[in-house]
């Protein structure tokens, strides 16, 4: 292995998959791939995606390695006739593909005997001289770790759960040892019932000017505008602009950092003594029970005991067993109309009766927005 | 307006935003506009998502428009300092931007007022001789649809629901009008309960040569694997592939197209005198009452009228009250283990015990297959 070079990497992500440009799957890897480059001190200058063409992803290869230090591709590494990523590298590379026989006998191995692997599953064994495999503990693509003058290249299957385990365990521990990297560290802050122009207005300065060596980005999310502070430099200096825009925002801020509405919301009823929370919500196909669902345990929290999706028009079900009952109703789209949503809490004297909130958006964002709304109820303070 | 010319255009789409690049937002705008550009006939050679960074924005939109008749962006739109889109696309054609009076006197009415706009957001009323504006309804950020040379640029807010409405109400019939379209026609025979090598085994012959003029893929999906054939030319092509791989595949088979595992189940039930469903899960997140909540209500379909979602651990509620109830059940990690449910379906004579099922796959995923997988068992054929 290479000594570690000096200067932080410039990178590139390529997504490889005809699939991709149909439109029928989403690419959640680069965006996955991306935030990790950020979290590490990658700089990530761009990313493509491409169909399943031999001659184009070795362009995209030979294109993206000149630009970059390290390419890294998810896609392709498949048994069928059109996962075509190891070829499009070795041609990129003007390597030959052959046969790797360790790499033979863990597919066999995997699929139990060579007599029960199909056949097309051998084109997984090929590798290229300058590529070293990764082991893909969970599927049948091996990825490969390939470094040719000074240049990285990284495949990786583009399952994202395979992609997501070869990533962090094989991948990661090469990129630190092989380069210096500077993580870079940065500060949110998180408010929701506040759009983002009247964000801008009110903290606008502190974004054009968030001090030296300081990075401001604003964000419109599901769970709420999010202003974020950034630096490769010490951290100590992003406390300022963060302190500053906590007294700007006031109670529009529900927390920072790794802070979510849930957590805040259930650490609010947990301090006026409610142990437990269930839900009961009408038209959000469940977005409230599956955010709480999906938020882990925490000290000091209430615990979600379970939640009830009720379809309109039908017959309301019973009330599960809890100290706090928090109910959202976004009501038929002929109704209460697209942008609001009703919310309440049972909860002993610190519930709240039915009371109606705007949210923004529209389409699926809309549902998760009421879900958050209703968990931004619970957490502001008691007029 | 141009004369429609009779080349089917080649596209690419730009997706631009720092925070795309810092992976905190997933560009589901580049999917959706590959599938419309699928869709019509438009061909995409390839997607990239690039930073807030007037130069690297116009070098893109240069070396897109290169490449491509079309360059549809998205982003970098809004009224903040690092919304650069509309300068990185004036530098890249030459042009100046200036105030254009008509989207100042739209943007200060959708205010309420001169007074009441932030400064910020006369940016939004910038424009270049070669673009006209495209109106959004929803949204502060007017679209572009800029055209020099006989190449066209696109320029859309990112904020999903304003691009999707601005796209369909406004770019598309301008597409429609400028280009000669051949959509593609696609035909997709969708399977559960078995593995992509499995189906390539099975159908690989008819994958490697579906026919003249046809194209197959095959795709790993949350709901299955899924084999797609698709041509320009005439769809009755499609026919004879369709139908070899329904024989080919049985029972894995449980429908094609717009099938839907939900739609599929709802079907078999009403068939076996079951009205209404009602849903018991637990270790899901609610991914079950989800699909289900999100399926549209169709005639010859049994209703979903409502789900609970049990927190192991916690009191099980009383079932609401439908003619079938179906509950899954995917258990703790330590318990069943990863990859099993349990699926049961109470159904009068119909109805089947709690049996086992494997699924594939890690992650939030699992969550997902563990609803379709019981889905999948309400569909199946009756031992």
């Amino acid at each position: 292995m290479t000594v570690a070079s000096g200067a932080t990497p410039r990178a590139r992500i390529l997504s490889i998959g005809t699939e991709i440009l149909f439109g029928e799957i989403v690419d959640t890897n680069a965006a996955f791939l991306a935030g990790e480059m950020a979290r590490l001190g990658v700089t990530l200058t761009g990313t493509r995606q491409l169909g399943d063409d031999r001659a184009g992803i070795a362009v995209a290869f030979a294109d993206a390695l000149r630009d970059a230090d390290l390419v890294v591709a998810t896609g392709g590494l498949g048994p069928t006739h059109d996962d075509l990523t190891r070829e499009g590298l070795a041609n990129a590379l003007g390597e030959k593909l052959t046969e790797d026989p360790v790499l033979r006998d863990r597919l066999v191995q995997r699929f139990g005997g060579a007599g029960r692997m199909p056949a097309s599953n051998l084109r997984q064994a090929l590798r290229i001289p300058s590529a070293q495999a990764l082991d893909n503990p969970i599927g049948s693509a091996p990825g490969w770790w390939a470094e040719r003058e000074g240049r990285v290249a990284v495949l990786m299957p583009g399952v994202p759960s395979e992609m997501r385990r070869m990533w962090s365990e094989q991948v990661v521990p090469r990129l630190v040892a092989r380069y210096l990297l500077a993580p870079l560290q940065t500060r949110t802050v998180k408010t929701f019932g506040i759009g983002e122009s009247a964000v801008v207005e009110k903290v606008g300065d502190l974004l054009e000017r968030p001090g030296s060596g300081v990075e401001a980005g604003i964000y419109a999310r599901d769970d709420g505008v999010h202003l974020r502070f950034s630096t490769r430099g010490n951290p100590a200096i992003l406390t300022a602009p963060v302190d500053q825009t906590l007294s700007l925002l006031g109670t529009d801020v529900y927390g920072t950092d790794g802070d979510t509405l849930a957590g805040v919301a259930l650490r609010v009823l947990a301090g006026t003594g409610c142990g437990t929370l269930a839900t009961l919500e009408s038209g959000t196909d469940g977005a409230l029970l599956a955010i709480l669902a999906g938020h882990p345990l925490e000290d000091g929290e209430a615990r979600f005991v379970g939640g009830i999706l009720a379809v309109s028009g039908e017959p309301r079900p019973a009330l599960p067993n809890a100290d706090a009952i928090l109910t959202v109703d976004l009501g038929q789209p002929a109704g209460l109309g697209r942008s609001r949503v009703r919310v309440a809490l049972q909860a002993g004297e610190t519930g709240f009766a039915e009371r109606e909130v705007r949210i923004h958006g529209s389409g699926p964002q809309r549902l998760r927005r009421a879900a958050f709304a209703a968990l931004d109820q619970v957490r502001r303070p008691r007029a």
